[in-house]
């Protein structure tokens, strides 16, 4: 069960993210879904993000965004589960730190497609710091890049 | 010394990403140097690539994408600069099958600035796989992140 | 179905990595299993191997070591797994140039246990470069390390 | 300057790692030089720690404990030096919370050498995470293997 303060501190952050980020707006990022139980991040195919013209693949840019973002609601949703009783002013205090320390990429795959979707799930839960896998998907399946991000939650 | 080859496929290269990659039009990357000892690319700050609109700061999927095509561009040189008998159209194979096998990122401070400069240099040079380290300074010298990359080159 | 030479060269990498390389007979590394699906690395706890005395935890070290046999294991069935026509010349030659080019680990929990396994899946599989994730788990199943692998298979 | 309390904790640091580590005493694992500015940790050659017979060269985990000893060591003679009025007690206790969280190696060159030599330097640093570049050279300065790496420091 997720809480009253917990569903709304959720929302915010996903109306930020999908509505007050300039460079999300730019790529047309789409916050499809996130609830305590984690994010769905979308990317449509538009000319603008290609990186190899020949072949019409996403630049790779494009694909470390996705998973950046991916990795950073993911753990944040991890805090928010991780205690019933937050107050909103902590967690909206917790956002302002939230942050990434590293990030791994693995490409798998050349990013051909018409939907990219971005999942993730924590490996590494902590209070200050927690750590995520995520990963990305064109709307056949095809499995394009893994990412591995440690990050700052408090 | 650079033979005229080497020279070519670098500015072949330099205009390929500078003016034809719509993704890096769509961020405004510039590449302000590009030969046989390395690349100096540049990002100027424009509030569509701001990541946090409350202490305007760089997109770290920006920085992701000056660091990636840092490395690349910087592995490519050194291919170029290996052999002094290149002919042009080996080197435009070897183009067609460059990319990022992993990259990670450390990001070390906050993207504040107006211009974001990105350089590189290889640390494992191979015929096939090759690996670059990364930079992301500011105006101001500020050094903001860190890379590390793995890119096939042949 | 594995072919007569598929099953020869996994057994004669199996004895090489289990009886005659001189770190892994000093940490007491064990192949458990090795077949044409992947590996399973074993190493029981031991004094020596210890890297915390106050809390009796595996050195990271001997974590950072077992997820890179993993991985080199892993990607190398999977090259003996690609084609049913390999001559066994063909594959001692490619073991010799096996080689990781470079690796992450993630620490997920202390190392406490009596018995850690080694496991490990591909996730990117070419002619000249694998990509490998490894997880290390102890004999009670927790989940101690992942790690992701690049590496010369050719 | 260093203060008396900062030279004691680095000392007792100092100590147990060279001489209370089992992990390290099994590898030789040498403390040469530890103060407020870094560290210098050597490994000897010894057949115990070859990897690959044919050519006596180290093993790929010798170097990633080594790297991951640096590093560790590295990041908390940052947090020593970042104040200078620490209680040894406060410093003693955030020796018990140090640990690694991730870690990249970057294989440059086959291990091959008499003296290993691992030095770091901290790239970012902060009250609870640290990040550090750790390097690997052999007794004739040939550059082995790079290392970043992701330490809890508080």
């Amino acid at each position: 069960m997720t809480t009253a303060v917990q569903q709304k501190i959720l929302q915010q952050v996903a109306d930020i993210f999908d509505n007050h980020v300039p460079f999300h707006n730019l790529l047309g990022l789409d916050i499809k879904r996130y609830d305590i139980n984690g994010v769905e991040v979308v990317i449509n195919m538009k000319p603008e993000l290609i990186g190899n013209i020949h072949h019409n693949i996403l630049h790779g840019g494009v694909t470390a965004t996705l998973l950046d973002v991916v990795g950073g609601l993911t753990v944040f949703a991890g805090l928010v589960a991780s205690k019933d009783d937050w107050k909103i002013e902590e967690l909206q205090q917790r956002l302002t730190t939230l942050g990434t320390i590293d990030m791994r990429i693995d490409y798998l795959r050349p990013g051909r497609g018409e939907v990219f979707t971005g999942t993730g799930s924590v490996i590494r839960s902590g209070n200050r710091v927690s750590v995520c896998r995520m990963e990305l998907h064109n709307e056949q399946g095809t499995h394009i890049a893994f990412g591995t991000g440690t990050y700052m939650v408090g």
